[in-house]
């Protein structure tokens, strides 16, 4: 096909938080229309497949080691090959708007005068403490959850989790591993030493891991498990629901006399 | 198929937030395997279609001026299909986590020894306003939302609410459109009264209505153009993103000389 056939669109598209099953239908459709797909480290290689095999895939993440593209050169190709090309579908980590800088792209090509479609994703931040069973609201326990990015911008934590930290709601955490430390300790100021804590590795995929603590023990037992990125954490009392949880207080209540 | 080859399971499915096409490939597997299907008022009549046709359908949803089963009816149906029919799927919008009792699902059938498994939704939260192109983070707007209820329990507004608008998150707040007066007059006492607010009807259907304000115009706006639930309201600064905020605020702006 001519690109003289092809009129320029771009559909942003979330891809879920690994497991290539947790495509939307409409992701799928749109990844079997493309004509280019612009992909990142956070989708599974698995997730390709589902690729029209006639597409052009290009890789555009960041892993570490590795030439990294800046934001504004993904801006700039995705918009240059839906010229050339036609549908370019930009396949995201999660959901386009969870931390993806996902409006950035959205921005850059309406301002080029090309039409964008979102698709949403399915969060890492609801679909894999679900995934494991832990729920961010309940009946009881959890009016609300506050999602928050362990990595802002300026490289420092962000202020809103000294709020988070102070209030009722689930909190969970993306991209927060590196400021573990960080984080806990805002916690503990608020007094939640005893706040059950969750960190999850590479949700919904063969790889997972679960993790589960309180706030004051959290940081020793991710260090002898040696849990890694990606990770997202878990503070509310919803996660003592989880049987790791369970089973861990009635350990720790018989070493004390409870 | 006789019940005698069935081993009883269920899986809680989110069917996300309206339009069919954003469940998930897994979700849509399920639907397809599955014996007995219960679902909810919220999940939309097209979904359905995806059914496996032997699959035995069953409504158990609220809706105003129907009989209604209460919770403990559902968990009691939900696990005796799946003690005399097999693979039980229940069939719930939105995610099964965000404000919808699967816990307590999940823990009745657990409870009475029935495997569960979990496949997450689209929250309406994340992807209704994402399908409006309202990022809920946006890098210099937000690093953060917090997801609330408007109906809690108890049926007062949710004590989360107050703490949410002196934060800096993007507040999302379901289930709250009777409750918008309320909602909006705790805005107003932290001093919120510019903020940009959006309320999206039924979003990802062909019912969808988008309505835009600040706190201080949100109330008589969506009396003149009479909004009805389901419906999703966002509090926050991203909401000014909107084309439709935009050319309100460019109209207010000359009506006031500014």
């Amino acid at each position: 096909m001519g690109k003289e056939n092809k009129i320029p669109k771009i559909t942003l598209v979330g891809a879920g938080p690994g497991d290539p099953e947790l495509l939307t239908l409409k992701g799928f459709k749109a990844l079997q229309n493309a004509d280019v797909v612009l992909y990142d480290a956070l989708v599974g290689e698995e997730l390709l497949k589902f690729i029209n095999p006639e597409a052009t895939k290009v890789y555009v993440g960041k892993r570490s080691g590795e030439h990294s593209y800046s934001q504004e050169a993904v801006n700039r190709l995705m918009v240059d090959y839906a010229l050339n090309f036609g549908h370019v579908v930009r396949l995201k980590g999660g959901d386009p708007f969870v931390f993806g800088r996902g409006y950035e792209e959205l921005d850059f090509a309406l301002a080029q005068g090309i039409a964008v479609t979102i698709i949403p994703g399915i969060s890492s931040a609801i679909g894999v403490p679900g995934l494991q069973q832990i729920p961010v609201t309940h009946r009881g326990l959890s009016e609300s959850f506050w999602v928050i990015t362990g990595t802002t911008a300026s490289g420092e934590v962000s202020k809103d989790i000294y709020d988070a930290a102070q209030s009722k709601a689930t909190v969970v955490v993306l991209m927060g591993l590196k400021k573990l430390s960080a984080i806990v300790a805002i916690f503990k100021q608020a007094g939640k030493s005893d706040l059950p804590v969750a960190i999850i590795e590479k949700g919904s995929t063969k790889g997972e891991k679960l993790l589960v603590g309180n706030v004051s023990t959290i940081v020793e037992r991710a260090k002898e498990i040696a849990i890694g990125a990606p990770a997202i954490l878990i503070f509310g009392e919803v996660v003592s629901l989880h049987p790791a949880y369970q089973s861990i207080s009635h350990a720790y209540a018989s070493i004390t006399g409870k």
